[in-house]
């Protein structure tokens, strides 16, 4: 090793001892006849002194020559500071340098190499392994290692299996978009690359592995929002023999062993809530549970007093933002503002202010006698010094805008921690959603989902309204996962895709190959995955898994930093047979 | 869960308690009135039993009706066994069932679920996810599970970090054929599956990561020969400030803990061994040590005695094979007809029988003296009863040809055992390596790669002769990986690219992205990557790697499973901009 210490570790017990460290210089302070380098690796920082009188003046010289992310090696003997630095692990000591390398000299960087820099976010990436060397970017990554660390023991320790899963694997018309490969040697065809395992770890339950599981990239070739990759990585589970209620104990399990070790959280029991509970509570079907504000409906209060927007609502929602009595005209003006913007899409905004008097001010205080408003308030549980907010209209839109407005009062009042941690299982997701577009139901989840057994004969009767054994893990707001138990049998399968509006024809087109491994004898079976970026977004207290992903392509999917994807020879796609379309 | 104990674990101890088992049907057999079940899962085998009179009729009847591979739940008591079965760990109790219930009923197989299968490799693996259903070869996946948690045991306790590099890259021209991704959103443009990270994990290093590590897929679009797959798996790793020697130790160790750990094997020191002495002793950069048969120039004592062929040899290689002295003139002459083959190449095989009376006879008496042939004996320290092999030639050809014969001597005398394991690191690789069809050298390694210091002035006068930083290690004469020390200053890569013939333009357009990174403070670093594929293969004793991998692909490059690669729709060419070429 180019070093006997790290840059983190040496402590007034190493004063005297002769070291050679190596890293990078983070800050060279010259005073003129005393030099201090400070010496930075992954480590940690140690302070390197050079001093006129007892150091060598060549050495002087070569120290004062430093520049910022030189790479250096330095030997010489750790000394007690005069002047420590309590903020520093290493702050009590530093090194009189006798020996000094240049091991590397290094060009000025684009930007600062400090937790707060001055480089923008196209700067940072297009020179991503400089933002790298940011403590902390590195320490995202590091806490991302940790996970993938805890996650596999504990896997382990369950008695799952890690097996990979081939990434060249064959495009299927249903779902994302897929990237595709074109095959050299099988001219004409092509791979495609997995948007997930999911076929694969069926057919491993139908193989009796039990319990498998994998952190595995995944792709979908979708246009990008913010905070989308291309690639992306997933915690990957399936288990044979197992009831929906197995599964969430397992991943309960893994979600609670990983705050433990990785933030040294002990979580209290994940709370459960089924999908019909969530959009009626919260208007939303992964709530943020750090806070309540959950919704009253107040139909039964508010229509037939002659304000006719509520009268003709299909329903009124409300939210007690509490302690935000105190609002004044401005702020509330700006609410209203806010829930109007296209993007929310209200007509209007109402309030009630229960002033601290005890007195109650509304917006449609002239259709509302002092007893109604009392009656709003109570259902809430309102007291003085509260404000209560209320949205009209059709239930699923009326919904979507209480549950923005709600998060934004959480995020005005402060409500949204990012250090506290609010897990919730959402349950009983419904099988079959009605798309407008086609006219017809599609599977919610995927066609392998399995209905609750008791909601069965609702299929024919009322589609819509049957249940899944589907669940997901939400964690104060953001889905980390979901997964359901499948139809392992053929007859419920059959039903399902008949409901689907699969012809058989069509079901065995698409589906064939694994019904057919289904009839080999295939185990009751379910499973989960979790978006494993997000989750360690999360646990970082981050709303962007960019920061969690070491080389990340920006949202037209290019990588900057290495400018990808670019133009290829003429020679390699004659090999591959496939050519350039003329632009028309 | 649908059981509460597995198929592997009841014992006497449960005697008398009630029990739930699901799993397939091994074996029913049928006596009449008493029907035995072996029911199976991953953990292991059960015995059920149902028995006329003490069974409801029935129950008795659908245990009749069970076929092979029927998925099962069978609730009922366990009961000790009349007539044992040592050789099952639940070989001493049964399970007298008093419900049954079919999970699942199965087509019969194409083949037998068994670890001696009638089915033939194509069968088996357009069935993989029944082949995966017998133990031999789940058991090879269990191993290669164990091997992942191992590898990031070990690699996490020393401190590396595990980060996932992208798998959508760019396209390089250098090295193996690329596999090329269309990108739908830069039409035109194209990413490419990375064949390694090795681009990545120098910037790491540039990023001071300091200790990297990553068990990751890589892609070559190879004309596969057999035992290649498109998709590979790779342990990959890149540590700063570091020598050689480092790299050694630590690699060393997680050689040694993965033998501890999932063999239970105690290794003893890895040896060390020259590329030069290697090539000179073994004939072969990867030498199988679990057997000696060292080759010994015999120029000195066999030229200039008349025998023309040999006098003209630039090389006269001999081996001595312990106890083969009792091989027949058959024998001999299969072993002559062997190295004459095209594949071999040699002209003919020289030998020299030590008889058990102390005379010695060879197929060339008569251009040699006993005294001679003592003489040849003597400098193998050859006993009576054993053989000595000679070959000759052109230096590189013939240590070709004898390594082969080498390996050849060891399978027929059963040197070769699976159980036993001899890694070897070899050290010392030329830098260079001649290419005859370009008439250049081209980096042995790869351009990166550090010369060795005392070597350098070499570069100039004689190139070929120059020894780089670079070492693999090998074990029972397989190549697991290799790695090296990379160049980290300016000025040796310049003077390598020259060397390599680069201008510097075309080192620019090539390497110029890495080259920037390096300007911006490298530390010096070095790495190594190991072929995990063939690594699990090593430890499970298999020559074949595809045994290991759990969804394979043939030599032609298709997963005869799901059968890709396959054609894709016009509609998702149209989307990306790309067509097939007409074929002409």
């Amino acid at each position: 090793m180019l070093r006997t210490h790290n840059c983190g570790e040496l402590r007034l017990d190493q004063v005297g001892s002769q070291v050679t460290l190596s890293g990078w210089v983070q800050r060279v302070r010259d005073k003129g006849g005393l030099i201090w380098v400070d010496l930075r690796d992954r480590y940690g920082l140690t302070q390197l002194i050079f001093e006129e009188g007892s150091t060598d003046p060549k050495l002087l010289e070569k120290a004062a020559d430093l520049g910022r992310e030189f790479v250096l090696q330095a030997k010489g003997e750790v000394i007690e500071r005069t002047s420590k630095n309590p903020n520093l692990p290493t702050g009590e000591i530093e090194i009189k340098v006798t020996e000094l390398e240049v091991l590397n000299p290094a060009k000025l960087p684009p930007f600062l190499i400090e937790d707060e820099t001055d480089g923008g976010e196209e700067l940072r990436m297009k020179y991503r392994y400089l933002d790298l060397r940011r403590n902390v970017i590195r320490e995202k990554l590091q806490l991302r290692h940790r996970m993938m660390q805890e996650t596999r023991k504990y896997m382990d320790s369950a008695d799952f299996i890690e097996v990979e899963t081939p990434v060249l694997i064959k495009s299927t018309p249903e779902g994302a978009r897929d990237f595709i490969v074109p095959s050299r040697v099988n001219q004409g065809e092509f791979y495609a690359l997995p948007q997930s395992p999911q076929t694969f770890k069926q057919l491993l339950m139908v193989s009796g592995f039990d319990r498998y599981f994998q952190i595995v990239k995944c792709f979908r070739d979708e246009d990008l929002r913010a905070d989308r990759q291309p690639e992306f990585t997933q915690i990957d589970c399936e288990m044979s023999f197992v009831d929906q209620e197995d599964i969430l104990e397992t991943f309960e399990g893994l979600t609670k062993h990983l705050f433990r070790t990785v933030r040294g959280i002990e979580l209290e029991e994940v709370k459960r809530m089924s999908y019909a509970n969530a959009m009626k509570w919260y208007g939303n079907d992964k709530p943020d549970l750090r806070f309540g504000m959950r919704f009253q409906e107040l139909n039964d209060l508010m229509q037939g007093k002659g304000f006719g927007i509520f009268d003709q609502a299909e329903k009124i929602l409300g939210i007690c933002a509490v302690g935000a009595g105190t609002y004044t005209r401005k702020q509330l003006d700006a609410l209203t503002d806010w829930v109007k913007r296209p993007q929310i899409g209200a007509k209007g905004l109402v309030y009630i202010k229960y002033n601290e008097d005890g007195t109650l001010k509304s917006t449609v205080g002239k259709f509302y006698s002092e007893d109604d408003l009392k009656q709003v308030a109570k259902r809430f549980d309102a007291q003085p010094g509260d404000l209560i907010l209320i949205l009209s209209g059709d239930t699923n839109p009326v919904r979507k805008q209480m549950s923005e407005l709600r998060l934004k009062m959480g995020d005005e009042l402060g409500l949204r921690d990012k250090n506290v941690f609010k897990p919730l299982w959402v349950v009983d997701f419904p099988l079959l959603e009605w798309d407008e577009e086609t006219g017809r139901y599609h599977a919610m989840h995927h066609p392998f989902t399995s209905p609750k057994k008791e909601d069965i004969p609702l299929l024919d009767s009322n589609p819509g309204e049957v249940r899944a054994n589907a669940y997901d893990l939400v964690i104060n707001g953001v889905e980390i996962g979901g997964g359901s138990i499948r139809i392992h049998d053929k007859k419920t399968q059959s039903t399902m895709f008949k409901h689907l509006g699969f012809t058989s024809e069509e079901a065995n087109e698409q589906f064939g190959f694994l019904m057919e491994a289904f009839e080999y004898g295939a185990p009751p079976h379910g499973g989960i995955a979790f978006g494993f970026d997000r989750l360690c977004a999360i646990f970082g207290g981050s709303d962007s898994i960019r920061d969690y992903i070491a080389f990340p392509k920006n949202n037209s999917g290019r990588d900057v930093m290495i400018d990808s994807p670019s133009a290829i020879g003429q020679e390699q796609l004659d090999e591959l047979s496939i050519q350039l379309k003329n632009k028309k």
